[in-house]
Protein backbone atom coordinates (compact mmCIF):
# COMPACT_ATOMS: atom_id res chain seq x y z
CA UNK A 1 0.00 0.00 0.00
CA UNK A 2 1.32 3.48 -0.95
CA UNK A 3 2.58 5.89 1.53
CA UNK A 4 2.24 9.63 2.17
CA UNK A 5 5.03 10.72 3.90
CA UNK A 6 3.69 15.04 5.05
CA UNK A 7 6.79 16.63 6.62
CA UNK A 8 6.38 20.19 7.93
CA UNK A 9 9.06 23.07 8.74
CA UNK A 10 9.20 25.71 11.35
CA UNK A 11 12.83 27.85 10.53
CA UNK A 12 14.10 29.25 13.04
CA UNK A 13 13.52 33.23 13.49
CA UNK A 14 16.00 34.76 11.68
CA UNK A 15 16.53 32.44 9.13
CA UNK A 16 17.19 34.64 6.08
CA UNK A 17 15.17 33.79 2.93
CA UNK A 18 17.69 33.24 0.41
CA UNK A 19 18.79 29.92 3.69
CA UNK A 20 15.19 29.14 3.29
CA UNK A 21 14.99 29.06 -0.32
CA UNK A 22 18.30 27.06 -0.70
CA UNK A 23 16.94 24.74 1.79
CA UNK A 24 13.89 24.11 -0.52
CA UNK A 25 15.94 23.66 -3.37
CA UNK A 26 17.88 20.66 -1.48
CA UNK A 27 14.69 19.15 -0.60
CA UNK A 28 13.74 19.54 -4.32
CA UNK A 29 16.52 18.33 -5.33
CA UNK A 30 16.07 14.82 -3.35
CA UNK A 31 13.28 13.13 -5.86
CA UNK A 32 16.37 12.95 -8.66
CA UNK A 33 18.37 11.13 -6.53
CA UNK A 34 16.11 8.91 -4.54
CA UNK A 35 14.33 6.52 -6.75
CA UNK A 36 11.72 5.57 -4.26
CA UNK A 37 10.33 8.80 -4.17
CA UNK A 38 8.08 8.12 -6.99
CA UNK A 39 5.87 11.37 -6.07
CA UNK A 40 7.01 14.81 -4.77
CA UNK A 41 5.04 18.24 -3.93
CA UNK A 42 5.46 21.19 -1.86
CA UNK A 43 4.09 24.53 -0.65
CA UNK A 44 4.35 27.34 1.40
CA UNK A 45 1.44 27.98 3.83
CA UNK A 46 -1.26 29.93 2.89
CA UNK A 47 -3.86 28.87 5.11
CA UNK A 48 -6.25 31.70 6.90
CA UNK A 49 -7.90 29.84 9.86
CA UNK A 50 -4.44 30.76 12.03
CA UNK A 51 -3.76 26.88 13.34
CA UNK A 52 -0.64 26.50 11.03
CA UNK A 53 1.04 25.93 14.59
CA UNK A 54 3.49 28.03 13.39
CA UNK A 55 4.60 25.57 10.58
CA UNK A 56 5.45 27.43 7.50
CA UNK A 57 6.52 24.88 4.56
CA UNK A 58 4.54 21.58 3.94
CA UNK A 59 6.27 18.98 1.50
CA UNK A 60 4.66 15.31 0.91
CA UNK A 61 6.88 12.75 -0.62
CA UNK A 62 4.59 9.63 -1.98
CA UNK A 63 5.76 6.13 -1.71
CA UNK A 64 4.58 2.64 -3.09
CA UNK A 65 4.91 0.79 -0.13
CA UNK A 66 6.29 0.52 3.49
CA UNK A 67 9.65 -0.97 1.54
CA UNK A 68 10.21 3.00 -0.22
CA UNK A 69 9.62 4.77 2.84
CA UNK A 70 12.30 2.64 4.89
CA UNK A 71 14.68 2.57 2.07
CA UNK A 72 14.77 6.74 1.93
CA UNK A 73 14.87 7.12 5.80
CA UNK A 74 18.35 5.81 5.39
CA UNK A 75 19.71 7.17 1.65
CA UNK A 76 22.59 9.02 1.61
CA UNK A 77 21.29 11.76 -0.03
CA UNK A 78 18.33 11.84 2.52
CA UNK A 79 21.02 11.68 5.40
CA UNK A 80 23.32 14.75 4.19
CA UNK A 81 20.05 16.44 3.39
CA UNK A 82 18.97 15.89 7.07
CA UNK A 83 22.67 17.35 8.43
CA UNK A 84 22.16 20.75 6.32
CA UNK A 85 18.34 21.17 6.98
CA UNK A 86 18.16 20.37 10.51
CA UNK A 87 20.16 23.78 12.72
CA UNK A 88 17.45 25.68 10.83
CA UNK A 89 14.56 24.57 11.84
CA UNK A 90 12.96 25.88 14.72
CA UNK A 91 9.87 22.86 14.73
CA UNK A 92 9.87 19.31 12.52
CA UNK A 93 6.52 16.90 12.06
CA UNK A 94 6.59 14.14 10.36
CA UNK A 95 3.70 12.00 9.82
CA UNK A 96 2.99 9.03 7.36
CA UNK A 97 -0.21 7.56 6.27
CA UNK A 98 -1.39 5.16 3.69
CA UNK A 99 -4.06 7.41 1.93
CA UNK A 100 -7.63 6.03 1.93
CA UNK A 101 -8.91 7.83 -1.17
CA UNK A 102 -12.85 9.00 -0.18
CA UNK A 103 -13.36 10.86 -3.45
CA UNK B 1 -4.15 27.65 -8.42
CA UNK B 2 -5.08 24.24 -6.16
CA UNK B 3 -4.91 24.38 -2.77
CA UNK B 4 -4.36 20.66 -0.34
CA UNK B 5 -5.66 21.75 3.32
CA UNK B 6 -3.80 19.14 5.20
CA UNK B 7 -5.25 18.51 8.68
CA UNK B 8 -3.69 16.13 11.31
CA UNK B 9 -5.38 15.78 14.67
CA UNK B 10 -4.51 14.60 17.92
CA UNK B 11 -7.72 12.75 20.24
CA UNK B 12 -7.87 13.92 23.93
CA UNK B 13 -6.21 11.01 25.90
CA UNK B 14 -9.06 8.44 26.44
CA UNK B 15 -10.82 9.18 23.64
CA UNK B 16 -13.21 5.67 22.98
CA UNK B 17 -12.12 4.12 19.94
CA UNK B 18 -15.40 3.85 18.50
CA UNK B 19 -15.33 7.61 19.41
CA UNK B 20 -12.80 8.37 17.33
CA UNK B 21 -13.69 6.02 14.41
CA UNK B 22 -17.26 8.33 14.32
CA UNK B 23 -15.67 11.02 14.34
CA UNK B 24 -13.13 9.78 11.09
CA UNK B 25 -16.76 8.90 9.77
CA UNK B 26 -18.48 12.49 9.97
CA UNK B 27 -15.45 13.90 8.19
CA UNK B 28 -15.42 10.95 5.52
CA UNK B 29 -19.45 12.11 5.26
CA UNK B 30 -18.35 15.84 4.35
CA UNK B 31 -17.00 15.47 0.27
CA UNK B 32 -20.61 14.20 -0.25
CA UNK B 33 -22.40 16.91 1.22
CA UNK B 34 -19.49 19.98 0.20
CA UNK B 35 -19.10 20.33 -3.33
CA UNK B 36 -16.43 22.27 -3.35
CA UNK B 37 -14.21 19.55 -1.69
CA UNK B 38 -12.73 18.07 -4.64
CA UNK B 39 -10.25 15.31 -3.54
CA UNK B 40 -10.80 14.13 -0.24
CA UNK B 41 -7.83 11.57 1.03
CA UNK B 42 -6.84 10.21 5.02
CA UNK B 43 -5.51 7.91 7.12
CA UNK B 44 -3.65 7.35 10.62
CA UNK B 45 0.01 7.75 11.43
CA UNK B 46 2.39 5.09 10.26
CA UNK B 47 5.02 6.89 10.48
CA UNK B 48 8.57 5.53 11.72
CA UNK B 49 10.73 8.39 13.04
CA UNK B 50 9.02 9.65 16.26
CA UNK B 51 8.09 13.16 14.44
CA UNK B 52 4.83 13.13 14.29
CA UNK B 53 4.35 15.53 17.35
CA UNK B 54 1.74 13.18 18.76
CA UNK B 55 -0.70 13.75 15.98
CA UNK B 56 -2.51 10.37 14.92
CA UNK B 57 -4.11 11.24 11.80
CA UNK B 58 -4.14 13.48 8.60
CA UNK B 59 -6.94 14.32 6.20
CA UNK B 60 -6.14 16.21 3.25
CA UNK B 61 -8.51 18.09 1.13
CA UNK B 62 -7.61 19.60 -2.11
CA UNK B 63 -10.10 22.64 -3.80
CA UNK B 64 -9.63 23.73 -6.73
CA UNK B 65 -8.93 27.37 -5.62
CA UNK B 66 -9.22 29.72 -2.87
CA UNK B 67 -12.36 30.38 -3.23
CA UNK B 68 -13.54 27.10 -2.78
CA UNK B 69 -11.23 26.68 0.71
CA UNK B 70 -12.80 29.94 1.51
CA UNK B 71 -16.64 28.50 0.91
CA UNK B 72 -15.30 25.27 2.66
CA UNK B 73 -14.99 26.97 5.85
CA UNK B 74 -17.98 28.59 6.81
CA UNK B 75 -20.27 26.04 4.92
CA UNK B 76 -22.63 24.76 7.44
CA UNK B 77 -21.76 20.80 7.08
CA UNK B 78 -18.47 21.74 8.24
CA UNK B 79 -18.96 23.64 10.89
CA UNK B 80 -21.32 21.40 12.40
CA UNK B 81 -18.59 18.72 12.14
CA UNK B 82 -16.23 21.28 13.60
CA UNK B 83 -18.71 21.37 16.72
CA UNK B 84 -19.03 17.33 17.38
CA UNK B 85 -15.32 17.47 16.67
CA UNK B 86 -13.63 19.86 18.90
CA UNK B 87 -14.36 18.52 22.42
CA UNK B 88 -12.51 15.39 21.26
CA UNK B 89 -9.33 17.12 19.93
CA UNK B 90 -6.37 17.56 22.19
CA UNK B 91 -4.12 18.98 19.27
CA UNK B 92 -5.02 20.58 15.98
CA UNK B 93 -2.79 21.55 13.08
CA UNK B 94 -4.18 23.02 9.30
CA UNK B 95 -1.64 24.05 6.77
CA UNK B 96 -2.72 24.75 3.07
CA UNK B 97 -0.31 25.10 0.34
CA UNK B 98 -0.51 25.51 -3.15
CA UNK B 99 1.20 22.33 -4.47
CA UNK B 100 3.95 22.72 -6.94
CA UNK B 101 4.70 19.25 -7.75
CA UNK B 102 8.01 18.21 -8.33
CA UNK B 103 7.92 14.66 -9.66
Amino acid sequence: MAIKHVVLFKFKDGTPDATIGELIEGYKALPGKIDVMRHFEWGADVSVEDLHQGFTHCFITTFADAAGRDAYIPHQAHQDYVKVLLPHLDKLLVLDFEPQVVK
